[in-house]
């Protein structure tokens, strides 16, 4: 494996037409609107009390906890998309704040290191006893992945030390020799490996190590520690060994299983320590389970996780667009994941996964007000099916507001503020450039600027300014779906051959400070087909434009979208967007068919079509004009 | 209202390719094999106890209750069935160990007349504290209708006096002007219905009329009845009113809804009443709800109750071929409920619906064995996916054995043997023939004799001797599928016109003894549509041929049914099956298209088809060739 890093919170600040205004939305909405959930500020909003149980533990004042069992999660969240906003924007107000929660978590930390409120307020006794349900090395985990970001990302190490002491003290009780002990919810593995990487401590990446290879090695554990427990938490089986990955050591694992957040934050986890540790054979488990997922377990919109039953993944090819899952923090930890993937080996799949993801199945989840979001990420809606009948419950064709299991907005508002990090790695002799959004990026090799029309249009240009004289390669990521031919690069205004290895286009040379690499590309509007094997999506069609999937609503179509095929000669226009909306996006119009509506239930008389204008939106932007229907497959 | 009257259970003897094979099934294997299930004697089989059940309340033997609250219904429905066998072919040892299990049910029976073997076991207290879940009315019902069955078949009345006793102690305790109570589970409606059908006496049926007229009046009933109980059944909802059909009085229900036996169970009941009592607007009431599922809540099978969430019916035109419901039961009640609408007024729509339940998902719901049966009837399995994942768990792919909530079997088996009644309806001078379905029949106007070679062929004779020189009508009913230009009736070889009103073929003349009547039709292949209402069937094509719905199943197709379709202008051919199960039944040959598979999950390619042959087998028939996908709508 070649020597890739990941670059660091401040390197890269972004200016893109697409992304700035969710940096900006999320900075100035989300952020504050979470802030306030915590604590508890916003009226008639789902009660948080989060901050509350952190006080309370504290001895800050009394009262009794109150929220899910992994209510410490939402303000570790809120910490570590905090700092990265201060590396986007700093905000003196803001850090300030940040100080005030973090001076609070410190003092909910136990003498000994343990921190996690629900246990600490209301059952201190049983701490450690519940791995399977009681998220205790969850939240913990969280917090060091906030730690980690402030201390990057501010220098103050107050957060770091909580994060420290709190890692000390599971060491201090799990691990080889030790107690034998894995998390029911993965995510301390997360965490730790983020630990190591800005402390260079190899002991965090030892304890990551041991929960990462004792998962799956004792398959009793969760069954005889709840033998032992006399309370629960949500009644899971501790038997049900798919649900939390541990029906095998993950080295054996061929099969992409059970909870699809857990799941992938355990792989993001594999990868960064394959990756710290130069460790192959781990990189080939982690390259398996990616495969698994990418030929058999992937919506066309990147989302992953099909089954609406324990947020699960399904069976291969178990793909329905109605009754989907796709949590939005399973997609937000598929782009976490695949940029560890990267940072090991650049390989054009990872970039055009989580672009996928970027693109579509996360950003999804977040309704353009900034305060509605969805947990699950249908590919199709049908009002009065869609959250009401059995098996499409869990599919609500509206973002409701703030919820209790308040996991996705922050995981969301995370990802969206780190995005610089997410564009690029560096080994000693290469830049790679993995995303095409506008920014400035001050590498290692070069301070770099990306000025990109990018997604609507097939224009980007790279400027470099070299650090130092010497020669040094810019790999830039070219989406999978771009051909060769169909590419025209020019490096100084001069063509250039294209030398395209595994999704990656590399320029070596001694570059000038100046140096302008122009990408073009034309932005063709691609029908994608499903594999057979998908019961679902058989005969149907979707559409995508650069990495944009798009979508049919009610509201620009008619209603009953089931009624509308697209002829496969049916030419496919793009245009500029009209409307608040969808003024700064391409839509599609094109000429369909409309099946005629007939009252009987059966009738033997064929059914016939008339000619209609159809329009097709990013799906990303779908449940934004009210209650509609929405399909991201449409007939042929 | 005419005045029109059902046949009794001796009246008609059946004498037909189709049918008579399965009353011999029946006969031979299915009540049998209950039999010994009742009695435990099956090794390997699901306990049953249910006759044990009433020898221990008889206090003939100690033990403890065992099986499901309702357990007495399987005693109940085997007596029913097993008095339609003795009518179709007396057996006196049948009738003796009939006799036997009767003489059991009678001491089992307490001193006031009450008799359910769970309550007076096993919570003596609890009489009649549940009635939403407690199943007493429902058992008792099921009793009263065996013992109708009974009493009409042999004339003996031990049993009709255990049912009449019973009767009169649930009157003694509710009623108007006594205490108010609905049953949760309907069925002693129908029970009474027919008590007072063999015996005249009104008291039964203004018992019947309270229940029906009771239902959905007090809409507190059943959570105030939870509020008292210290014990619990299932742990339904008692506010979820739908389920039960109480969300408003019955007159007033403009919608199916809840559970679909409850449902038709009910409406069948109220068309008795309707029909008993000449109630024109409680006759309309049932219009309203019959309408309701005919045009929005049907299968192509004429299976009902689409949901998997309590066996219920779903919302309008949500009709999923692969998560349906409908349960054998429901489809067994539609019938019944047809015809007692049927003896109301003769419309073809009634008829027909009676005719394609009978083809198709009726019989269904057995394995050719006799032994194994689905409860559930789907139009669409998919072997790894039905059975398994979440929305299909219900959904299984094969027929399993004997089940412990056994309501299914032998509600096959009092229908199958009982069809003749299915068959006539008489008025003062009209004969209603319901369905073309070889026997003879002894009717009160003519004997007739009918020699039929339906549904495979569309020839039909009816060979009429008046039992007085008298003009009389006699009226066949046509199906639906049939059009008068395609008909030939010719009376003693002279060829008719064809006076066909709302369904009905309507001979009247002064007939002769040895009058024969023939119809000729052809049988040929219908391609079905749905409406683009229903979301899932939108761009398939369902076969037909006469009654029978064709499905396609694996073992024939080959894999991946989802990758066929079938051009509308492909020439589909009729022809004899081969092979042991399809010998004696007509298969559909076509020229379909198949898609080709694909390893890439998505692609831009468009999916290549190349010609294959299909071939379609009747639904009925399906699951009986092992483990296999299986389709009844194939995209076109």
């Amino acid at each position: 494996m070649s020597e890739i890093k990941p670059i660091g919170l401040k390197q890269a600040k972004l200016n893109d037409a697409f992304w700035t205004p969710y940096q900006e939305l999320v900075k100035q909405v989300v952020l504050p609107y979470q802030e306030k959930i915590l604590n508890d500020e916003i009226p008639g909003a789902e009660k948080s009390h989060a901050l509350a149980n952190f006080r309370i533990a504290a001895g800050m004042e009394e009262g009794e906890f109150y929220g899910m069992v992994f209510q410490d999660s939402d303000v570790a969240k809120w910490l570590e998309a905090a700092s990265y906003s201060l590396a986007v924007h700093p905000d003196p107000d803001l850090e300030r704040r940040m100080d005030e929660v973090i001076a609070i978590v410190e003092k909910a930390q136990q003498p000994d290191g343990y921190l996690d409120t629900y246990f600490t307020i209301k059952e201190p006794e049983h701490r450690y006893t519940d791995l399977l349900e009681g998220h205790e090395f969850y939240c913990m985990g969280h917090m060091m992945e906030a730690a980690a970001a402030h201390y990057e990302v501010t220098g103050k190490d107050t957060l770091l030390n909580v994060a420290r002491r709190m890692a000390d003290q599971i060491a201090s009780v799990f691990g080889p020799d030790k107690r034998y002990g894995i998390p029911g919810h993965e995510e301390v593995e997360v965490g730790l490996m983020r630990l190591y990487q800005v402390t260079g401590d190899p002991k965090y990446k030892d304890l990551a190590s041991y929960f990462i290879e004792a998962r799956g090695k004792d398959k009793d554990f969760f069954a005889e520690e709840k033998e032992k427990r006399d309370f629960d938490v949500f009644g899971m089986d501790p038997r049900d060994l798919d649900y939390n990955q541990s029906f095998a050591p993950v080295r054996e694992q061929k099969a992409a299983k059970g909870h699809a957040v857990r799941a992938v934050y355990l792989y993001r986890a594999m990868a960064d320590l394959a990756a710290a540790s130069g460790d192959g054979t781990l990189y080939q488990a982690c390259r398996t389970l990616w495969k698994d997922i990418l030929t058999k377990k992937l919506y066309v919109t990147g989302a992953i996780g099909a089954s609406g039953e324990l947020e699960s993944f399904s069976v291969d090819y178990d793909l329905p667009p109605d009754r989907a899952y796709a949590e939005t923090c399973a997609q937000v930890g598929l782009v976490f994941w695949a940029k560890s993937m990267l940072d090991i080996e650049p390989k054009g799949e990872y970039a055009d996964i989580m672009e996928l993801c970027l693109y579509n199945s996360t950003i999804s989840g977040m309704q353009m007000d900034g305060k509605h979001f969805f947990y699950v990420n249908p590919l199709e809606v049908n009002p009065g099916l869609s959250g009401k009948v059995f098996g499409m419950r869990h599919v609500l064709p509206e973002r409701p507001g703030w919820y209790q299991c308040a996991c996705c907005p922050p995981n969301l508002a995370r990802l969206l503020l780190s995005l610089g990090r997410y564009c690029w790695s560096e080994s000693e002799d290469t830049v790679y450039s993995h995303l095409m959004i506008g920014q400035t990026a001050q590498l290692a090799l070069a301070d770099i600027q990306v000025e990109s029309a990018y997604p609507w249009d097939g224009q980007v240009r790279y400027t470099v300014t070299p650090k130092t004289e010497k020669e040094f390669c810019l790999a830039i990521h070219i989406p999978g779906y771009i051909a060769d031919a169909s590419l025209a690069v020019t490096v100084g205004g001069k063509p250039q051959e294209i030398e395209r290895r595994d999704g990656y286009l590399y320029l070596r040379r001694n570059w000038n400070a100046g140096d302008v690499v122009d990408l073009h590309f034309p932005m063709e509007v691609r029908r994608l087909y499903g594999t057979i094997r998908v019961r679902d999506t058989a005969g149907q069609v979707a559409l995508a434009r650069g990495p944009v999937v798009y979508c049919f609503e009610g509201v620009d179509n008619g209603p009953m979208l089931q009624a509308l095929t697209l002829p496969r000669d049916s030419e496919i226009t793009a245009e500029k967007g009209e409307g608040e909306l969808l003024k700064d996006c391409v839509v599609l119009k094109m000429k369909g068919l409309r099946e005629a509506d007939s009252d009987a239930l059966y009738r033997s008389a064929p059914p016939q079509r008339t000619e209609t204008e159809l329009t097709a939106i990013p799906y990303y932007l779908w449940g934004n004009r009210g209650l509609n229907q929405m399909r991201v497959w449409i007939r042929e």
